[in-house]
């Protein structure tokens, strides 16, 4: 029996989910451990779907009135200690350069030399250093709202580090927002959490729930976080973005005051907000099967490949001839407002080593082309949301037209299939002997997997939610912003409570 | 005397060109110095042009082959040392990163702590740490060309900087490829320094000279280096791109060995090329004038700006209401392949105070709409190439169509004239004397400036090169890629030569 009469990723999610993950990442070739500690190496198909997030996203971002701009890597020591539960949440985890050059150390090899007068931090966040820069650009209420966004690398010393997920130096975006007041500052970062939900619905095809962070799971230095929390294929949630309402406390630490409407000089309100290269892990976690990536059409680098199959250098000519009529014809077809990308796949491979060579990679539709599909002039066409062996053939004069319907019916169909996911398996739990069960692992293999999201009532207090977290790694992955007034009882203490929460393990 | 009827900008590149430089970049908002060290601030309009810089290049690069990818941006000092030339020419200014925590002092400060046992130098190019992940990327002839592009930020700590120029911190793409051959090494090093020759002359509107680079000049560890080298308005060279060939350097020190066609192991053959965000100061330095930036339309952030004049309400409303008609009928014009971008500056400032503001920022049309114009259904249109006084009605039939036919004619207007001063500031000079005397500063308040470039013979010793270079500062920018076979003597020396080579002092 060959290989891929069973799956082509090995082990399978149920057989080992860890492993499994790290397989489709090197099944598509979207990324590697480097040397350097922690590190990854984003490979052109991983470093390709980042490249399609940012223009989306940039894309919103711009409609919603922010511009992007670009801040010094290095925070000096002395930005980093102005807020205290800032410094607090990331100096345990930080690289630190502390020297400018490197010498010769008389034994053949270099020793460090030039000590700073001050050490530098490679930014884990920018909120210090741009705040530097606000407090100059902003002096009025006519700068306000001051609406910046930047595409970054950062950098935070993780102990244990996963591709995507959690890395020492990840990819990301920060938004960095000054505003006159209160309300105009916590729109914005509710807005913003939109966005990012909009984004993770409609592109990753990834279903969130969005809410609020206890104070627990704050950024720190934050007044409030809200978040968008996805549910993984293990059943786990995953944090997939979030949005900071800062109040004055980022204000205060780095000076941005302002002159108001009715000319007293105050601080500013801000925000901050941010996505990372981990939403590749949450796409990947989402929707890939035991055959390798799934990608959402309007997220993948390419859309479709050909895949021409002859047998002979005159079958060759011909295939070849009416490959280029197809791509001629399918040049000028749009999908979500780009041009479709097609690949053609001509290697000297057998047909279905291509074949699996592309659902490997996730690509949305495959279409192989051979001398029988040459007389009908039609072309036989795969779509990795279905069996790899279900195919359908599709008439040359019907492509064009068709081929942007399954793009849209592929992305509708996986989100569908994740949303059902999640909804199977989040149920409302008010029972604290069921709670405790639904978290307890059904299978020894892997103990990580467990019930899914449990909706169930919190009283708020900070000591129920560590003794959940201490008996069942369990935590309050937000309190949804929809959660509706209802009366009931702390799945923990029993303790009056007026509203429900999402409980689930978490990456 | 009101301060624009002289010039928008003070000092003017005459009274002082380097502080001229600086005030231009202030006046168009388009970066800042920053507290940390040698690291600028890239501000939304500076950002803007970078980021077409990039959009046009990432395609450039697409269209010959290339595939983007990220690499760590810590580079293990042991990596560092495998080239010794390399780290020779970057061991004397870069980041170290020793430390991966801040603990408490115990003073109320933080002090360093968690040293690792190898510091990381953050990476001033990568040619070390993406030679590592190619030595496993690469295992036979088959797996050539690998063609990989990286955009990222870079640290070299420089001691003398100046915004985009030479800062400790910037920002650039680094094409890092491998190839089976000399040949096709060599071949990939000129297609590159040509793509960047193209970009430079026909986005950037700034004429280069390609040629190589002395041994003196070369990029430390490469076979040779090819550059583009412009001239500015101080009459002085910058180096705007560069292209290694690096023969199998960097392939022995990384190991980066492949099964050849022969079903030998043997190393492979790299090349390695980049342009930085220094483009954005040769940029400012061709085309800029003392009213401020001029930015060629292929490249500016927005091409065209509308500024609306009104007394009161009614008129505000009617001259609007004609904006919007313009700004609809606009909104599906393209200029060079990408749709018209407008600002619409309605601020409560007079006229003539948003005209200058927009002047200084290099915005390549303004069209003014007053009560007369709503009568003439016109706008009053001037051109940032000439001069701000100059402006000419143009009917809003018209206006679609002659807006693409204008911005065309600014681009081609300032390459003519960068091309203008360039050839009217490069000399054959054939006598030492001369050399020596054109080379000598003409005006003691700017003892930088001096003649231009000289097109003169050198014998190609390195001696001569240096003796010129102690003697009046200036250096052989490149040996032209077209330069004839011509005999003559060497400028310096005397002795026999048989090309002419460009010599010049330089950013």
């Amino acid at each position: 029996m060959s290989k891929q009469a069973r799956t082509a990723i090995e082990p399978t999610r149920e057989e080992n989910y860890a492993e499994w993950y790290q397989q489709v990442i090197k099944a598509a070739d979207l990324a590697e451990n480097s040397d350097v500690r922690g590190c990854m190496v984003i490979k052109p198909w991983g470093y390709a779907i980042w490249e399609n997030i940012q223009r989306v996203l940039d894309g919103m971002f711009r409609e919603t009135g922010h511009r992007n701009a670009y801040f010094p890597i290095f925070i000096p020591k002395s930005y980093f200690e102005k807020e205290a539960e800032h410094v607090e949440g990331f100096a345990k985890e930080c690289a630190v350069v502390t020297h400018s050059k490197l010498e010769d150390d008389g034994k053949g090899g270099l020793k460090v030399a030039g000590e700073l007068t001050e050490p530098y931090i490679v930014r884990p966040t920018s909120e210090t250093i741009i705040g530097e820069s606000f407090s100059r650009w902003v002096n009025s209420y006519r700068d306000l709202p001051l609406l910046i966004n930047q595409w970054a690398n950062i950098v935070r010393w993780e102990m244990r580090t996963r591709l995507f997920l959690r890395t020492a130096e990840f990819l990301w975006q920060e938004g960095h927002t000054v505003h006159e007041s209160y309300e105009d500052a916590m729109q914005e970062t509710l807005k913003m959490l939109d966005v990012y939900a909009d984004f993770a619905e409609n592109y990753l095809a990834i279903p969130v729930i969005k809410g609020e962070k206890t104070e627990s799971e704050r950024f720190p230095g934050a007044i409030s976080t809200y978040c968008i929390e996805a549910m993984m294929q293990d059943k786990k949630a995953l944090q997939s973005g979030t949005s900071h309402f800062l109040g004055q406390n980022f204000a205060k630490a780095s000076n941005i005051k302002f002159q108001n409407r009715n000319g007293e000089v105050q601080y500013a309100w801000t925000t901050s907000w941010g996505v990372s290269t981990r939403l590749i892990g949450a796409l990947i976690m989402t929707h890939s099967d035991d055959n390798g990536l799934v990608l959402p059409p309007k997220i993948a680098p390419s859309h479709a490949v050909i895949i021409p199959i002859y047998k002979n250098e005159e079958e060759r000519a011909k295939i070849m001839a009416f490959v280029d009529e197809i791509k001629q014809e399918l040049k000028h077809i749009q999908y979500d407002s780009i041009p479709l990308r097609l690949e053609i796949d001509d290697r000297d491979l057998t047909s279905s080593e291509r074949s699996w060579y592309w659902i490997k990679k996730g690509i949305p539709v495959r279409m192989e082309i051979g001398p029988r599909d040459l007389d009908n002039k039609s072309v036989f066409l795969g779509r990795r949301d279905k069996e790899p062996k279900e195919k359908q053939g599709i008439g040359y004069a019907e492509l064009a037209a068709t081929l942007p319907v399954i793009l849209d019916d592929i992305q509708n169909n996986i989100y569908n299939k994740a949303l059902g996911f999640r909804n199977a398996n989040t149920i409302e739990i008010n029972d604290n002997k069921e709670f405790y069960s639904y978290f307890t692992p059904k299978n020894e293999e892997q103990p990580e997997i467990h019930g899914g999201f449990a909706s169930s009532h919190w009283c708020g207090n900070a000591a129920c939610e560590e003794k959940i977290k201490d008996d069942l790694k369990v935590t309050v992955r937000c309190i949804p912003n929809d959660a509706k007034q209802e009366d009931g009882i702390c799945i923990c203490c029993g303790q009056p409570s007026q509203r429900r929460v999402i409980f689930a393990k978490s990456y």
